[in-house]
């Protein structure tokens, strides 16, 4: 099917420091990119607690949503140019496919809110059932557009971003191992950051890639740029991702947003000049158009204003979030793991309710896998091309992937308030501080 | 007089895209980042409304508040280690200056609020007079910790950022028409940005600075870079912040704001969900505490909710800044100015009230300008220090640097809504658009 | 006319610093860049003694050649996608021009020997005519290759060479105020020489070039990108191509070969090892053979052995060329000029033969002109497109080209050998060392 | 001991691409680098035949032997700011030791000759060793200026480099699996060759680098950096310096000088001009004075010379270096290991001599390995220093790391003339072209 698409009399760009500037052709990306909801993710930071880190890092989703668009663009303009289908089923590329891959790598992140991780978390709510709702619900501007190029278009875009559209070529593009959207963050948050190790060369990849009857693969040739990629992934990961400072501010977060949960529910929060905009998350009774109206600012407003509530708790820690006053932490790991209940209990004994003042935080990523019929989380596994047109899995021929191959890199920590690290000698509680003190050695707990 | 300074155990450093890494090497210097005022610069935007133009440019005062103490310290290593005083009087530079330039640096912004110029015509507050007194209130955790200096200490830092501490190369350093907070931002806004005209060669500008009687000059040898400089400077604000989108929305910005004002004024908010953080705005009455809760998410919060008041005009403007629709524009001169009233009027005649839906918006720069004894608002010219020891005025020696002295750069901007023009062949105000329309030509008022 | 240009199977890249890939898609053009008169310019340094000052500017002119390739390359891209010609005359791109654009490009430079300037200064010839021969030659390389597109093919490419080609878009692509080949010498030896004045924003440049009628013009949008590139060339000569010190090599290198030619016409060269490759230039009998024979290492290696004859200005000279002791300088102008032959005397006096140890040498540059119908060298401005497709020239609206507009640049400096300038209290000529540097203040002559 | 180190007035800078500037402070050193040994290294690249495939790397061992020296001190800044000894024996940074690290880290390179590797390969010489020669030989500048720090200084600069300076802080500082060479050279050869796989953050590294009595170890916080720079390094070799087509025309230049050998020894050179130069190579019998004549440009010259000897084979494989014309090249293995004499033999068949026209190529690197007491060259392991002081080894805390521990990667490969691999339809010796190609497949001897 062609989908007779219109193009913008002019190519518009935006200047964009990583990919320099951002092409937009057609006039449903542009009009896609005017939506209200679009819009809205200028509102929401791309690395959430990770700001309070890398101070760079203030980026918000609405760039990295348009990098990803650019780079799709960029590998669609390439398989084009050089692989362009003859006659169907010659595993070649159909640019008539163009259209729905570049509406879907600038939508497939349109769902994420404030803090997405911790919210989701503490409310029960999930970002990508958002992203396809706003997608395919007829109320919002961006369905509205999408309806314009046909009445099943917005399916289709949402159903590549659900890995359900038929052709694996586009779907791969915006979601596998090596897909515009990691690229995209990976050179996005190590710019931002001011960190080197998310480098990797996108221009020698893209020149590589190669669309096959089974998907995306790559040249031999380039098999060292997919090699350097997968390696800045994992080093992003262990460096900037899971430093245990912003998982300290996640912490926070976490306990905050539940202590004011819990004071709603048990309508201690009367009186007061109440969360409008976070009622019906309170409530779990959120409609879409409750959901589009939140952001990053919205919560500290809410923060802000708790900062001034009667409750000791959700004011301490509204100005530990606002503050920035990370819990600190230590690793544990299955030997020390029985110790926390008791770790725990030494904190509340200073008087920090246990509930609210400690917690496990545990950051893990895979950073590469084999494909696995057998696994219901399966991956696409990254191809290599040889020159006679045969596919060899990377981490056969690399041996730093391999090494990486299949195991899970991360680490488990506890998470308590930065005062019971500090000696407190005449201090009622100073037996119980020691006590504290002696379970933590060297960054672990013992 | 020296103060007894504590030192850090260890340096601590902060990752910077900007400077690679800040380093904190004093207590007081990090106590200062760590109040609650000072971490509130992480929720005010650097650039206000650029980034609607500029996405990347969502960097907030933080980053740059510590980049300009950065580049202070570096300056005061370099004074210490090349141009160390041997007597009093000698015009070299006395180290004990070093923490009071430090503390005026990291300080000098900390009373920005949201979206500063717009806010502050509106409200008709000074973030400058909040940046001294928030240095200077006991209430202030920054005062607080700048007290354990001395107790003269608040008021000897403020006296840096108000140009009248007595050493001239401390206030200098800070403030000048080459100064630390100039060189950071125009580094820094370049960066997020994504542009490269704010680039200019900051470590040999550092290496060529060096104190005298009068103040900081800069070596003959260095030149070209400080050349380069004024260059950078005059580029940055011809091409960034001059941007005419930008204003488009800060235009937008204002005219919302003033609707709310008018509003609340006129007691049509009643019955609503009050903006509670800024009644001390609209009466006029604000005190510290209301101050230094403001932030751009707590705008964008009421803006939010504002979207469902009833009120049409506040709705719509509200709207349209949410969700990134600028108001157009065109260039008028002094030739064109008297036609502003009766375009404006076209504007009312087909339904936006010319109150909240016109207006004038002027960017004006002096990029530099000599010393003039006999203005109040006189500059300390770029002094350039030749093999003698003698002084040599920048633009002396510079072409290109002369060709800007003394003369402001800018535009003036006349605006509008977007649908002004565009064609409305069967609208019943089709003669009114037309005649709006013959009114542009160019860019231009004609 | 359109050749029937023969297309690589797969496009073929070379990786490059400044263009990060350099795309070679026609046979002939890969062809020309394997001749053996092309991989000469490997060993022929493109900035000559600038890299005894910027050590790291010893990149040869085979880079910047497929350099100012690779950008032509891309301005053909652009204009067929967005200005192709629709019919005879209308002004638009005809890419049947493209390969000679593009050959011409490649090969602009071929001609360049090693040293030029100061080589031909010696040797009474001119690279621009090499260049010229060399494609026209039927006994190179290059032109067997060239005459595979067309017998009259080699004499297309030399006439846009020098400026005689019918269309003035390809013209100006190679060779005027803006175009390929300074566009890519400023980025290349910014990159090079590790200096930032040479930065501009290329592809903002190419996103605004578009051909007309009367040639090249860009887009008004674009115009702050076009005045950026005219500072930074301003900036590179001041800074760059006229440092001082690489003129002090420079004229080192002037006077050994002086030296040499005044003994080989003297025949004082007799017995020793023959600079075999050189006598051709000596008698001024050159034959493209001899031409194409010569590079930096050729000239280097008759250095070397020259340290060995028996002649002491000759030994002493290629001594300081080679372990670059360059001669100092000072300032002179149209008042102090006349001291010269008198402090050169003082030179002789001390026993430095003035023919061979002083010199004056000269740096002047015009870093933009109008054009200028009454002068034989005019210059083609630089035009700037209004949005109604009106011409305006750019100094017109930049007050900073404006201020660089027919005003050359550059400095006077007379050169003598360092130890003139040390003090040198028991020496028999103490009084002719204390006479010389009381004439030199400051860096200039009084 | 302390020497009495002689400071400049004031510090003399070098613009360097990788370090921005290269900051010279005392007298010795700016000494050692105006000697004309050391301007020599401007005549001698420094990657050899890579830049044959990355024609940007045509940087000098000039530039790489400063930037060692301003890794070393900054290296050495950092320790006495930091770890500065206080009494002896403490395993902290002694200053006086700083002079000694700095020269050895200048001159470290300073024996390299042109073409290194294959030069030595075929004259049987060692660049080790000339470049103790060249410190502690009295006739040589850079002797006689280090000589003015102390008789024995020579003598001790010389022991770091062959590293038996007893202190082995200073030795691994210039020499160790992470040292201010390895690191200076990939960031210098990824900025030239315009790749990016050689980055790494050396500022980081620098931070975190600290003394202890065994030598030199590196903080936990930094364990990622370091296990950064120990990919950039595989990577780069992977990439970089194994890259087949650089070591085809090593093969080119290995046989090249192979037959100039050859027939240098069969007096077949007799009646041209001869390589004066070169004879003391041919014969064996090299003085320190003819080692230092040699730069890149005299071998060069020589091959210019030699193209028009009457020798076919001198004369083809001369041409073939200068006009860039690699042979070709396919893997072996040890199970293909013995075909290659009989495809050496279908190479002389149709008209090769084999002695000069295939050859095998082997690249290989250890590119880490712990430290192995039994083994006659042990490797100095990387240390990484825990919150307690203690030392662990890096790879036992870093997956990646330990995928590349003591595990040699690289390849051999069988080199051969182009055209080989061309088809020769017509060609009395097409049976024996089409043999050769059957034996090559997928880059592979089969």
């Amino acid at each position: 099917m062609t989908y007779n698409i219109e193009m913008l009399p002019r190519e518009k760009v935006f200047r964009d420091p990583i990919h320099n500037y951002i092409h937009v052709q057609h006039k449903v990306i542009l009009d896609l990119i005017n939506t209200k909801e679009f819009q809205r993710l200028r509102r929401v930071k791309q690395l959430g607690t990770s700001s309070f880190t890398f101070h760079g890092a203030e980026h918000s989703r609405f760039g990295h949503c348009i990098g990803v668009y650019e780079i799709t663009r960029q590998i669609c303009d390439n398989f084009q140019r050089n692989y362009s289908t003859k006659k169907p089923g010659d595993g070649l590329w159909d640019d008539n496919e163009r259209i729905v891959a570049l509406c879907a790598a600038l939508l497939h992140d349109v769902g994420h809110g404030p803090y997405s991780h911790t919210f989701e978390h503490i409310f029960n709510t999930d970002h990508e059932m958002w992203t396809r709702k706003i997608i395919t619900s007829p109320e919002t501007e961006i369905n509205q557009v999408l309806r314009q190029v046909s009445d099943d278009f917005p399916e289709k875009v949402a159903s590549v971003i659900s890995h359900t559209y038929p052709n694996p070529q586009v779907v791969q593009m915006i979601s596998s191992q090596i897909d515009a959207d990691r690229m995209d963050y990976l050179l996005r948050d190590a710019y931002f950051t001011g960190t080197k190790y998310g480098m990797f060369d996108l221009t020698r990849i893209l020149r590589v890639m190669r669309p096959y009857k089974g998907g995306i693969a790559f040249d031999y040739d380039g098999m060292h740029a997919v090699e350097d990629y997968v390696l800045s992934r994992f080093q992003m990961y262990q460096q900037v991702y899971f430093h245990p400072v912003s998982r300290g501010m996640e912490v926070v977060l976490t306990k905050l947003l539940q202590r004011a949960k819990d004071l709603y529910e048990h309508n201690h929060m009367n009186g007061f000049e109440m969360p409008s905009l976070l009622i019906p998350f309170f409530e779990e009774k959120v409609i879409i158009d409750d959901y589009l109206l939140l952001d990053d600012g919205i919560l500290n407003t809410y923060f802000t204003l708790w900062q001034s509530y009667p409750d000791e708790i959700l004011k301490d820690l509204a100005y530990r979030f606002l503050s920035r006053k990370p819990f600190k932490s230590a690793k544990y790991d299955h030997k020390t793991k029985h110790l926390l209940p008791e770790i725990a209990d030494i904190v509340e004994s200073v008087g920090f309710q246990k509930r609210y003042y400690t917690d496990t935080n545990t950051s893990y990523d895979l950073p590469y896998d084999v494909y696995n019929p057998n696994s219901s989380k399966s991956k696409t596994q990254i191809e290599i091309m040889q020159a006679d047109g045969s596919l060899i899995e990377l981490s056969t021929i690399s041996r730093l992937v391999n090494a990486l191959t299949g195991k899970i890199s991360g680490d488990e920590r506890f998470y308590f308030p930065k005062s019971m690290l500090i000696k407190h000698a005449d201090d009622i509680f100073s037996d119980e501080y020691d006590k504290f003190q002696q379970h933590i050695h060297n960054d672990k707990i013992i």
